[in-house]
């Protein structure tokens, strides 16, 4: 496609790069900041810059925060001795969103992918263990490891639980089985096979 | 939800201002910006902002350009007899990808819309009559109203035709129909019923 101006096409390339963003769209959001006030691109252009730059990452879980310990790691309401190990941030947002749990996290940076090059020394692995050793002062009792049930997700839970056998605590998994609200019908054999075997006895 | 860190949710607040973007997708496009180099992140605002700042509206054809005349305008190897009328620069970059029009083109920068309070007087319309009083040194024989044939859209339209009456030049439309490839079985009543009235002889 031939854009009318080559300040344009730079912008919707740029734009283009974002995940999940083609030409398209890229060339209808640009062009709608174009209808915007100019404050409105220079707020967005900042935000990100600042964001990028500025951002850090907490000392103890790895998550990503504005000062060196998230607010859940600093928090004295959270139970030190239960850790929660998800792959990324948008994990930990989604399990605080439930405020089901109140123990702390561990966030892995992704997950073991072969295809994609990234191996358990890309993780922050080392750092959980030497958590579990007690450098930051912890004494866990439990991790819980909310990895997706993908095919890598599994293997890093797997790598997960090798690793952490010697610690002597215990580990456990989320619930796989039905979605609540969702159809008997339509789960697929392997959830539904599973959620039979593991079934939960009424009380 | 809740952040982990306000740098991360100003910038999704932010990314999630654009159409189309929610609160979610807006977070997946930061945590992705933060896994590339800080580079690509600087690149992005720049261009963002340059291209808001520094891109012109061509004086001819108000179409988005670098100079004060858009490439097209500027070009002898256009028609200038021929003017098509269209609502924004994707209409312009479409019909350019078809390489089936040779004429120039007048941008009217949005339709009427009494919903959004988009009147005749908010759009490029003025500069298009004045083009036909040859201010500009043209001397027009055909306008062409490419614009979508919407209901705003067609309220435009007849708004044009009524402005441009007096001139004595020809005034088209585009050919409305069944599209090329598509099922007569799923082309909607009232596409199909103008298709018939609008039926095109074989030579």
């Amino acid at each position: 496609m031939e854009y009318p101006s080559k300040l344009i096409e730079d912008a919707v390339n740029e734009v283009a790069k974002l995940p999940g963003i083609g030409k398209k769209t890229a060339l209808r959001l640009v062009l709608h900041l174009l209808k915007r006030d100019e404050e409105q691109t220079e707020t967005l252009a900042q935000s990100l810059t600042t964001m990028r730059t500025q951002v850090k990452y907490c000392r103890k879980c790895h998550n990503l925060s504005d000062h060196e310990l998230c607010t859940i790691c600093a928090s004295n309401k959270r139970d030190q001795s239960l850790i929660c190990v998800v792959e990324d941030t948008r994990d930990v947002l989604a399990i605080e969103n439930t405020a089901q749990y109140k123990g702390l996290y561990h966030v892995l940076g992704g997950i073991i992918s072969p295809v994609e090059g990234i191996g358990p020394s890309d993780l922050q692995i080392d750092s959980l263990i030497a958590r579990l050793r007690g450098t930051e002062g912890e004494q866990v009792r439990e991790i819980i490891l909310a990895i997706s049930p993908t095919m890598e997700g599994d293997t890093t839970a797997f790598y997960l639980q090798k690793k952490l056998r010697p610690f002597n605590l215990k580990i456990s998994t989320i619930a796989r089985g039905v979605p609540i609200g969702g159809d008997l019908e339509y789960a697929d054999e392997v959830t539904l096979g599973r959620s039979i075997l593991s079934r939960i006895a009424y009380d």
